[in-house]
């Protein structure tokens, strides 16, 4: 396999890229979502938790774990091509494996394909500190 | 296939449960999640659209989406089972198919099976007024 | 929603087409891959079970079932856009719900979206006879 | 993250398992299914390719890769537990990334959860000599 290209977007770019095109992700709360890394075909970004991600009994909800997974893939994917409004999440599978604990939720993506018309992407999920995954994600965008 | 038994909760009693049990889902607007129907193995339910879950360009988040679709098959369950608490999600699939309109979102869903460990079931989502499904998600829940 | 258009290829010219283009379909027995209806973004087929398709316990195996779901959706696509060698499944998800008879399989598939990139289409598995799902599956072909 | 405990079952009582209870592998052509490897949570098999496997163009069905990554998942759990004959499928979901080459295909399982209910691993297909993925799964078994 040929090495893959360095990404075109640093993490401050794509952290201005989000807030100026997704005004709704700061819903999550100011600053809540944040691009931690970027490398070729790979990202990690955090998502600080508050109560408004958590459900009863102390775990991070399901949507809120759909969220910052098809974020990250779609970070990974502008930091590979460069600032793409367009693409658009085709389909999504996510396999829930443990409860999360209330703290913050990292998200480690790595590009499996960069195609023209199509990227897939997987995402591994963490609780803060903590190596065994909470959940399993992987998905397709379609490119403009 | 003998036919499935009549559900055991009634739409009055699927939304007291999921205000009472569920504040969270209070964020998405003060009465915008709605159980609007019930039947053998079978739901319907309504999610009025708000500015909050809208994305550039005026369409339905992936995350909203996938939120109404995930609570749909949490109560198709509910409804056929019984109230439930620790039910979760384990897997989730969703294939995004069109934009929706920035009109309220709905979500029939139908139970495809009903163990003693784990329920199945699709979820068709339309936006108000059309036939066309914007997206269709199939999941499974564990039963405690 | 407009109404789909009526299927291009009939039942025969799609038996016809399998049989010259997929000879290796010949080896689930000689005429065991029937279409047995096509329907505007619909159609059926039928896999006649034989030894080389069963489990132990007599149960049809899980792959012979993710063959008969991805060939309905491929020849679903063909019978409504003509034949098109090339296209090719990007994903597919599957659930298995119960144990099938080792009795024929019957698959209905339906066309969710027809786009000109891809093509979203669902599947139930049947035992012959029988109403319940065996398995449920959703696909996507990218057309060329 | 605990270290997962080492595997119950070696290379060759795995392969003398598969031989014995299920007889249908052998379709795949004789020595085909190749146990190459186990570790704590994972496991690497190899399929030699045949005719039967190829679609035409020279390329690995569809089918076959799901076969493949479905065997490898089982053979993960089993190495990690011992033998049970009755695991069974219960999700799978496969993206197929890159035409497969003609040649012997090569599955990296590894389990991303091993509960007392539920396992779920992922899987890496690539042909024999390279490191690109061809394929890429994820699936859920129920234990008895």
């Amino acid at each position: 396999m040929t090495h893959p290209a360095p990404p075109l977007m640093s993490v401050a770019a794509l952290q201005t890229f989000l807030a100026q095109r997704f005004p709704q992700i700061g819903q999550q709360g100011e600053g809540a979502l944040l691009v931690e890394a970027v490398g070729p075909m790979t990202c990690r970004m955090r998502l600080k938790i508050g109560d408004q991600h958590l459900r009863p009994g102390g775990t991070v909800s399901g949507p809120t774990m759909f969220l910052l997974a098809d974020v990250a893939l779609y970070v990974a994917i502008l930091a590979q091509i460069g600032p793409v409004e367009l693409a658009v999440t085709t389909s999504f599978n996510i396999n829930f494996l443990r409860r999360p604990a209330p703290r913050d939720l990292i998200a480690e993506c790595r590009l499996l394909k960069l195609g023209r018309k199509l990227a897939v992407g997987d995402v591994a999920l963490m609780s803060e500190g903590e190596s065994a995954m909470v959940a399993h994600a992987t998905g397709t965008y379609a490119l403009p």
